[in-house]
């Protein structure tokens, strides 16, 4: 199993907690939990292959993608009562996932010879669209569009990685350091209240 | 014409007319009613082809349904007066449409190949997907997410169909089963206020 | 370059636009905006391939389309204190991006023999779809739902598009009457505040 393929379940593990972790906090039932938790993890993805024309989309034809949610959403159900910091635990997850998932979208669209821009634009989407659409299903305003940054840490941890593409590093070390990019983009972020600049009097 | 495309016009029927009674109820005008209609009744089956890849997704290529669409929206406009109970015909077309489309998608899945988890998947996107955009659409809370039980009435659907599967039954009793089954667990359900438990305390 | 791609690139410019003016008057940060604009944008047409099956989608293979984005939202962004008049300015790009799109769908079903009544659907699916999009994740009430004549006005454009297609006339002027024609309708329909004939009593 190469590091890409672990890099992809470690995702969609990792999506599906934060998804199950915002239907636990709705108060759903446990099947609801199981549907959020599944739709988190498989959104971005689908997205990214129904875009490119990859079809049957890779959930279907994997059943590690499945065994995977359903470890996570039985795990966050397990540990409900111990997540005392549920909306710190849910940053965690919620951002690990999109950095993962934005270096999986771009390094599709890298391999697929798109333009650097629509691969960034790729890895976004697919690192993005889960929480977007767990937001909706949620009742939540999404993510996307909250005061913190979100999309342009994914944006930035795009250019990251294709910057870092160019050099003969190995593939491990550009993984890691686009994703813990992504992260520190957002901790620092959301540590110092950071958002992009407006133009709007108040 | 086979009973599975019989099922497949049917089910566009009955989901047609429940997207209709719902726009009605929101007061919308003829072409608002339509386009719910048109949305409730093919948003399963096109998610369920392009999950899979099968495009030009199945509505562009047969007529049929449109028609079946048009003849559901004129019957649910010209009758809605008549429609005294409007929340339990809606309850019942949804619920039938719920069955066929279950079935249609979990076979999809089976006879592609895909894994009985997988093609379970598959038969309850199909089923829930129309009944969910239409509620988005709507502005309703997604009757997914709602008290009823609704995806799991699929998902024990999807599991009966694929266990008589296994035997050699003629498929129209296959069928009948499913879909007696799925529209079984969902009035039981409603008439005995069950719902999935829970694990909060109150 | 063809009339066909330069309207199709011109729809792309007037709907990010139009996408970057509704996220302006939500107050969203730079970045948000260039998100509403492009998904605003790219959503019709990206509906529209996938529903076909012609994948990846146009924006992912022609860098055009995005530069046509960035420069509608810088323009949207620079301009935004001159327009005085936003909801006027809003509707007239949305709805000359209507037209516009309706077209291109349109012509797109014809030319792959689907029939006129799909061929329509599909027009006023591609005109309509960006502006439900952007609605949603804006948290508006989706366009087409609202009082004035929207998804009507993108028939009758799909309508009049395959009748003067079965004259031989230029294509130029075939376009052109059947933007006008969409165009008109909506202006006339909120100018005298027309709306469809709904059957409710007061």
């Amino acid at each position: 199993m190469e590091i890409f393929e672990i890099l992809d379940i470690l995702g969609t593990f990792v999506f599906a907690i934060s998804g199950a972790l915002v239907a636990i906090r709705k108060k759903m039932d446990p099947f609801g939990i199981f549907i959020i938790g599944f739709v988190t993890a498989v959104g971005g993805g689908t997205l990214r292959d129904i875009l490119i024309g990859q079809q049957p989309v890779a959930w279907m034809q994997n059943m590690q993608y499945i065994y995977a949610i359903i470890f996570a959403v039985v795990l966050a159900i397990l540990f409900r009562s111990k997540i005392k910091y549920l909306s710190k635990s849910l940053f965690l997850f919620d951002t690990i996932g999109l950095g993962i998932f934005t270096i999986i979208g771009t390094k599709v669209g890298i391999t697929l010879n798109f333009n650097p821009l629509i691969s960034i634009a790729l890895g976004t989407m697919s690192g993005a669209f889960g929480g977007v659409i767990r937001d909706i299903l949620c009742n939540d305003i999404p993510i996307i569009f909250r005061k913190e940054i979100y999309a342009t840490a994914s944006v930035f941890g795009g250019i990251t990685f294709i910057i870092l593409n160019h050099f003969n590093l190995p593939q491990n070390i550009t993984y890691f350091i686009t994703v813990s990019m992504v992260i520190a983009i957002r901790l620092i972020a959301v540590k110092f209240h950071l958002s992009l600049p407006t133009f709007y009097s108040k």
